[in-house]
């Protein structure tokens, strides 16, 4: 909804005593979406974590764990951390807000975006990985290893998929992050000291 | 700057000419800075996209060329397109502004995002892979590649070094373009329709 000029329209002092109910009613419910929204990871993390950490095979061709790979370690660490962050992101999100809450909304904004980049950045080395290791590469003389333990290939694939899942809630998470921390703010603006003239930057 | 009450201080028919004279000096400075900052990158993609395409070695254990491995095939895919959208978002962000540009903001708040999460990709996957090719991975019989052809690592290397700046420049621009896409939204607020009452989204 594009800036309007009149703001708080219902502000907590609002129009008598119906208002206030239904503006706290009203919080209480966006709270609970927003909480829901980081608590969904959290199920997707630790799956994807779990179908990873069992990863291990052996056959006659020799034994290979998730472990040996450091895509794969680097994949569980970030689903770890994920985890951890969402369950923690969504009790404070939980909270009702009582004092000023514009750090809260800045550490929010920030880790959202750097947990989006490392849940990538996870997916994408592992995807590599999996990648060469179902096709090997003969100019560099790296084998397919699949073709050796199938099994292995197969659940290391599911927990990559599972963590681009994991990816597509971050990437919304974050985008309303930076809604709600941006909408705080004016279009930023320079003051000409001179004549005390406040212009808009990034004007458009 | 936080969210003050009264808005366009300075409009374009601001108080008198002088005003006006000041708003499009400083507007054309504004829009200078973000020109130059969406241009920096086109040198950082080129060089790191120019590095990659001539890297290949010939000698006697072999000969490699970085097409030989698709994590290096999509760093330079990436980066050639990073190029070419720096230079058509510059040229965009150097237009005098006419028309209503919420569409365009929201354009760039989406592509900057975009080019943001492809080039990080890009740079994380082709990290592993030189990992990989300088350790090698005996679990999974993966010799090390390195310590055959030296100079086409080093290459690479530096290819994927200067690909993580330009990830930097990026994650910069994109942090910009949400800001001033967000700014121009009041936070949002929910109409119940019942009473007219309108009441925050995501209030704390």
């Amino acid at each position: 909804m594009e800036k309007s000029n009149d703001h708080d329209k219902a502000s907590h002092g609002g129009s008598g005593g119906g208002a206030t109910e239904k503006w706290e009613e009203t919080s209480l419910g966006i709270r609970t979406a927003e909480t829901m929204l980081r608590l969904a990871p959290v199920g997707l993390c630790v799956a994807a974590l779990v179908v990873m950490l069992k990863d291990s095979e052996t056959n006659e061709f020799g034994s290979i764990s998730y472990s040996n790979l450091t895509a794969f370690r680097y994949l569980v660490h970030a689903n770890g951390i994920c985890a951890g962050y969402s369950l923690l992101s969504a009790a404070i999100a939980a909270m009702p807000r009582s004092s000023s809450t514009m750090p809260r909304v800045w550490t929010f904004f920030c880790l959202d975006q750097l947990l989006t980049y490392l849940v990538l950045a996870a997916g994408a080395v592992s995807a590599e990985v999996l990648y060469l290791a179902y096709n090997g590469d003969s100019a560099i003389t790296w084998s397919d290893a699949c073709s050796s333990y199938g099994g292995f290939c197969h659940r290391a694939t599911a927990s990559v998929i599972i963590t681009f899942f994991v990816v597509c809630f971050y990437i919304v998470l974050s985008l309303i992050s930076s809604y709600k921390l941006f909408t705080r703010f004016d279009p930023p603006s320079i003051v000409d000291s001179a004549k005390n003239l406040e212009v808009a930057v990034f004007g458009s």
